[in-house]
């Protein structure tokens, strides 16, 4: 089980990649971003995008679905407590693979508990060929290690 | 249309509210946040959540929805930029209602391009008896008002 005590800042992982398929991105976008963009590819193509990219929120979401998945399990993870500075840099397309770098960057008390630690990360997702298409900071609860 | 220079820094609007619902809890969270805390009841009983709650980035990405929805609609917006500071505060339940406050806090001049301006929002979730559960700045970017 990995506590608060053992992430060190500088550490770093790569994740993933995932697929992000045309169904998915629809699909998501009919719940969530119901905008042509994101839902009707014949529309999309007459944007400045030209042509169907995923929603900003589903390729946050992915990105985090592969950070639980991969980075989370035997952690005393309590729960994620904010994002910073998420930016949305290039457009992610249906049949892109979307990987995740994630690095610790801070470590920080609880203002309220002595049971948690604050372990912020910087995450970098990128598509087949490198290109970074979302960055941000997201902290995460993590319980401290049994004295 | 509102564009980018119909928008004023302090206007404000109350949008939604949108039912977070169990079946829907758990659908999201199956995709993107396998935690027990937001897909098996009986095991979240046993958490200090004394319950399921919904994922942080499902009441993020409703909270969106409604913004898109109701906010967005014959605006001249283009996209999402980025997100700041997001909290989430207070966890939300099976049965909540989810509702946003959305504020405009500033406005600046596109860095790179002199047709798009970014409008910065402060947007405030709550719960049906008022509870603050989610806060956070997002950025858009929309289009400027042809000369």
């Amino acid at each position: 089980m990995k506590y608060f005590e053992d992430f060190q800042v500088g550490e770093s992982r790569q994740l993933g990649a995932r697929l992000m398929n045309r169904e998915d991105i629809i699909e998501f976008a009919l719940k969530f971003d119901r905008q042509p963009i994101h839902t009707d590819e014949v529309a999309a193509r007459k944007t400045i995008f030209k042509g169907l990219i995923a929603s900003g929120l589903h390729t946050l979401s992915t990105a985090a679905s592969i950070v639980v998945d991969e980075y989370l399990p035997d952690t005393a993870m309590v729960g994620g407590a904010g994002m910073n500075n998420v930016q949305w840099v290039k457009p992610v397309r249906p049949g892109d693979h979307i990987a995740v770098k994630i690095e610790v960057v801070r470590k920080a008390h609880h203002p309220k508990t002595s049971i948690l630690g604050v372990v912020t990360t910087h995450q970098t997702v990128t598509t087949d060929d490198g290109s970074v298409v979302m960055t941000g900071e997201v902290d995460y609860l993590f319980g401290r290690k049994p004295a």
